[in-house]
């Protein structure tokens, strides 16, 4: 088993988090995403999508997907549960963990690509247009989500759970997309100094 | 327990052939987006991202998220299993779900969203370069998928699987999109017959 993995994307550290909640150590190598290895290295050949991380299993399968990796490992070593365990659980997680790729990284991450020099190989065309509105919505999404978390502890309820590591990913890719968590969303920063204080986060 | 759905759109249709498929059936009740009762009408209030489709618990919880409602019923009724039940299919089922989503469905969603008129009140500003991309961006990946498809029946292996339904529903949205199948996709065509020939097809 090896873990293809890139300290420089936020989608490689949603596993490496997991996996250190989770206590599990597994192989890795590292690819080189400005260099273009995902694109045309060796790499390259053995993930058709060209998508990383990615984790390629002793039988040879590979599986791409940072929550498809995860599933893995839940299935694997089910405890401690990041994916919940009753049914409602499991849809509030599923529900969180999508809301938050949907409505807040995903805006974060076109802000980043469409706008950030470094990405223009990567991204073409940019459009700077959609960069803005990214940004509008990355910031909507936080006003939305604060009084949520006025009433819970972590984004799905009181326990721990893989869209605590989903937000805290896009929350810390910011950043580099230029935007700042405003001051007055008490409860999200709250909630961020929280998970950011797991040993996990320095993952 | 009370589903809000809506005919029009392509996500609420997802869970409608997830129920179909393990014979469930619920009370619904019809939501108008292009009346914007999502937004302002008493769902509005109801669901606090004003997402559809929505599932309403009958301790009033709700549930957003298409995949979220549907793991839902996985959970409280899993055969037939649509999510997998060994590691490596639930892991191999969450990846194509989610390549599906990310690298396909996503973009005829923005090609119909950016560009189509009774989109205009909705989708605010609509980007017509970001249709354009997102056009091509559909169909490298129907041509990715293609020879994928000529080793297995279905996206994710031999069994149908919700990575299907999300794939059925994305290719049937193709057509308000403006976007079509190249016909020498054969092995694209013959599962997307094949599953268009399923009963839950017509749901």
């Amino acid at each position: 088993m090896k873990l293809y993995d890139s300290q420089r994307a936020p989608n490689p550290r949603r596993v490496r988090i997991f996996l250190a909640e989770k206590g599990i150590t597994v192989p890795v190598e590292q690819v080189d995403i400005i260099a273009k290895e995902h694109l045309d290295g060796p790499f390259a050949r053995i993930i058709p999508f060209g998508l990383l991380p990615a984790l390629e299993l002793d039988g040879g399968a590979v599986i791409t997907e940072s929550i498809a990796i995860c599933r893995y490992f839940e299935a694997l070593q089910p405890k401690p549960a990041l994916f919940g365990e009753t049914p409602i659980d499991i849809a509030r997680i599923e529900m969180w963990n999508r809301l938050v790729e949907h409505e807040f990284f995903r805006h974060v991450a076109n802000a980043f690509r469409h706008s950030h020099p470094a990405m223009k190989e990567l991204e073409k065309p940019q459009i700077s247009e959609l960069a803005g509105v990214s940004r509008d919505r990355a910031l909507t999404f936080l006003q939305k989500l604060d009084p949520e978390l006025g009433g819970r502890r972590f984004l799905a309820g009181d326990s721990f759970s893989v869209a605590d590591i989903t937000g805290l990913v896009a929350m810390d890719f910011m950043k580099v997309s230029r935007l700042q968590c405003p001051p007055a969303l008490a409860n999200v920063l709250r909630w961020h100094s929280d998970v950011s204080a797991r040993p996990s986060a320095n993952a």
